[in-house]
């Protein structure tokens, strides 16, 4: 996919996420995130907070499964997705448009909060690590032997050759 | 701050990361995010890794106390900041400029991982929740009471009146 | 402002913008971006157009007056602005809420293009140049004195010192 | 391409583009955009300018072209591409990394500026207009016949059916 408009918005969960199975068994998590700015007002030199943006979202497949384990109401999160339109008729014939976010990466945000991380090990590929960024809908990561060592104690799977343990260049 | 380059980088951390104090007790956490594209060969019909692009980052006071505590080399982490520019000189005397990140907010990716969110309570602002994004490098959040319950029993402090229990409005 | 959710759009004008004045005098641009992305078919080997996004914006002052003056229905730009919020009523009293985008800044993309630029010089602030990045809803660029000489001739006002006759450290 | 860095800056031309053209024939352009944030001093009641971060940027083919016609030294800039690093040894055998934009889209900004728009009618693909978004490096734009109107006297190529007469979905 190209030219899609992909943003990034940090807020908090405004419920627990909803978690769906499509038929064939793919799951689904919905959710809003309310991103409230903050103005510095100048008179009286404190910050204030502006109005908020609330942007529903939808995440996909094993990532959906991981959220709901992890993330409840007014969790404070970093998500990444692409902007989308979505047209639908309400009960009474209208026309209606909305824009919503779908999902491409989620995470508990570390600014007021600590997270204990264990990887996911599934047969449906629950690898990843080194240079599985991005990857949008049409990909469940990169296709490898799931790892099933959680983060902590070894270094992950991919990666050509020996992993990390060489410095970045620089 | 206004016209800074804000930008959010999917990866996996190279190291742990490092956690120091400055004279007068601030922490800074350094560490660096590989992150890897992949293209589709259209000979191939498969995702190939492209090149790598490795961030240095740092990150400071609570995020960066609470970062060291949760994130390990390898980790999948999604972090956004602000590029900058920072320039030394080396021992030959030579000036050398880098481009480094910023980071406002961190959390570990959730695409491959679940993870134990744990709010932190503390003295210094560890409140947070409900419209306290953003804020950059000079804000340590909202200043509110700390709050002393984790996210899955307590909604969370702040927020104009009630919280989450209404609905987001549509 | 702090914490808001900035984003860039890349789209056509769906329209020419529409430039109206409020009561005290400043112009405000209203105008849709239509983005759409395109995904590769891999049994056709082909891209193919999937469903655009549209997104109505407004840009104020100076800038909004620019743009009208430069840009028609069609023309492909590239939008730097801020998601926001809006709920209004419908006739029949029924509550609606829009997303839509505060646009700091606007181009013409010259990806299919070309543009003869020229610097505007208002006593309201005409400057602008090297630094004078960003800004927001609440400024309108560095206040300095107005420049006469458009790009093309001369250096840009602003900078300290010398503008850009020193190279770039590196 | 998949999991890239995609990142917008907005800045100033430190010098006019440098146009080169690879053996093949393919134009790429150079330059470096400045782009200078501004913090408010709470104490004064000013904005100062911060440090300026210097991206180094290059661009290709059709685009490249379009720019170096357009656009010289000071003028303000918005652009888009992906992060990309890249390592390559010094005349004293030294390794260096310098990370740099791989630009997809540039456009002059119309904050103090306007901009005379002209369509570029080429037979290598000077088509464009509606959903001709993204597309990166490996991509010229969508296939279609040259259109010789420029955006002001016709509507633009491209579209399912009537291109914009009908008002976006809401």
């Amino acid at each position: 996919m190209a030219g899609e408009t992909v943003i990034t918005v940090v807020g908090n969960l405004t419920a627990d996420p909803e978690l769906r199975f499509t038929s064939s068994g793919a799951a689904v998590a919905s959710f809003t995130v309310a991103s409230t700015p903050r103005t510095f007002d100048r008179n009286t030199g404190e910050w204030k907070d502006g109005e908020a943006l609330f942007l529903r979202c939808s995440l996909w497949r094993q990532a959906a499964e991981n959220m709901a384990e992890s993330l409840t109401r007014g969790a404070r999160v970093i998500v990444q997705g692409r902007l989308k339109q979505r047209s639908f008729e309400t009960k009474e014939g209208e026309k209606r448009t909305v824009i919503e976010l779908d999902v491409d990466e989620i995470g508990p945000s570390l600014r007021y909060a600590t997270a204990k991380v264990q990887k996911v090990s599934r047969s449906d590929g629950g690898g990843g690590g080194y240079g599985s960024s991005g990857g949008g809908g049409n990909s469940g990561g990169r296709q490898q032997a799931p790892a099933d060592d959680p983060w902590s104690s070894a270094p992950p799977a991919g990666g050509s050759g020996g992993g990390y343990s060489d410095e970045p260049p620089f």
